[in-house]
């Protein structure tokens, strides 16, 4: 039984988390969550911390919603920071899903939009915990969270 | 009974401490709190440290108020990727509450902004140590502190 | 027989990894090769630590390609400084082989692009490992990554 | 007796130095000074770090004078946060004194204000090491070091 | 006979570690030189990991050249950033020195300015390691690499 971490805040708009779980249930079994909420992005590190060191999870979703002042963008990359940070220091992954709110025009656009990118997000941490083989083969293939996939860049002819 | 920090700067125009200590008094019981005054927002990741090491405090909430100069910005943004630093090698949360000058139209504004801010920022810090759950009930709410609350974006149709 | 890592993701649009792999195949022999696949760059640090710390690779190539928005930048660089610091905590250098989408004006030249960068900077991964003193020997001569070298500046007269 | 630290560089125009060990002296006694001077900003961490190792000083100083240009602003950011890193690696307080060139409109207000600055920071190290209640109260109260204090904020009517 | 080393990358357009070498044998003697050329600025942190730990070296020069790019500034900055973190983490001091190729106006003005500026460099380097009062008798002079010497702002009258 492997053990994953969800670190969320009260700051985001839209409940991520739950959209998480359940992706992660639809994924595939074999796990058992553990979550922190947190007041903001910038204590997403701390939690994913508590999460590694207290629970003994192998891998952390850290979910936020960074908002639409400038200073917000600068925020959301000391939280990037932190994220990095923490994962080296404890050697396990974190999968950052941010969200930002001027990714999206509207209250509904950015519900979707956050929904489907913590599922994605979840999805990928269930491959990397009990499929890897499953990202390697789609490896370079231009996979996208929340949005329509890039896809492949045409090959040199 | 669990000990808690508060680190604050001789630059910050507004007491934001005294605001901290009425907030946490006001909220519940159960702690000791452990003081260091510094000149600026740089000496706070300084300041939190000695607070882990020497008063053994479980959580530090770290008050500053940058100027309104560019360069503000960029000391605000070092001091804060300093308190994610010690809080990760201390193993301890750190709850940042910063106020920009530049956030208030007038000194009142300021000082009433400073306020609220700390006193909700302790609530946090309180919520953070005795009640985890009070936290996870309210994610993805869009809470915010010293202004309203965003609350939640509505939900996908 | 030493051991080589490479990490990619499933974000970039190009298979630079088998552009690798060719590349290290047709420089010279005496590695193994170890492989990570991770969703996008900011993974990439934490991938690069697993395959030092869990395959045991003396040098990882870290292939990416961050996005044409100005926020992909901000991850690219928050991806670069993770690379830094898992390559100092774990004493072995790591090759970053980034591709900007908009550094290419098509989908074609971006294949082409990244192919080739790809293919140099394994290239050098093998000198690295190898031949240091193929590197030396070229010192302050103006190579480039996947455009043609810049050369050296006309000496002093 | 206590140690103390003072870090400088030949990129300064200023004498800054000697301005801190004059106000050191007029503020109080205790204290054993320890020196090192270095090229340019980004050699202060380096310096700071020698002293609490080989010196063993328990506060450095570290005195700085960026340049113009808007590249010095970038030195000056990557000098900070070394100087974050090495006070919390050995856990000791650095107080940064920081002059811009630009801060002043002529030489001569340069060297005042680098002179002033100097002797304020000065006079906060001495203080943090043998009268931390000095700074405590007068926390919030909008001091500034070169320039005239900016004083607290009208409180909350 | 102590050691020092010097770093240098082949992305480079002027041989800046020649320069380095002869400017150290015309300021003194009692070294002794270890070298690394890697492929460009964001590898001299790996570089200098290694000059100190399988080397010995007490003191690390990094001699680079960044492009013309906006990039490139950036990758300068992530490149400041791992040599500080290096130089912390080994307690050893580096002198970064790196032209930015937009610095100079001509290939031919580019070679002198690296030639220059690599030679102050390294003659700083010797007397850091040999004759640290040197510096110290020039604190607060205003000196310059590469350029000439801005000199000391007039006093305070």
């Amino acid at each position: 039984m492997k053990r994953i971490g969800i670190a969320d805040t009260t700051f985001a708009r839209v409940d991520m988390a739950s959209a998480a779980v359940r992706s992660l249930g639809a994924t595939g079994t074999g796990y058992r969550l553990y979550r922190r909420t947190v007041p903001g992005i910038k204590d997403l590190p701390s939690a994913c911390q508590a999460l590694f060191r207290e629970e003994g999870v192998e891998l952390a979703l850290a979910l936020g919603m960074p908002g639409k002042a400038e200073y917000d963008k600068t925020c959301a990359h000391e939280a990037s920071l932190g994220l990095q940070q923490v994962s080296l220091l404890e050697r396990r992954p974190i999968l950052e899903c941010f969200v930002f709110e001027s990714e999206a025009g509207s209250e509904k656009q950015l519900a979707r939009l956050a929904t489907r990118r913590a599922e994605e997000h979840a999805e990928n941490a269930w491959n990397l915990l009990f499929r890897p083989r499953a990202l390697a083969r789609r490896a370079g293939t231009g996979l996208r969270q929340g949005f329509a996939d890039a896809g492949p860049a045409r090959p040199v002819s």
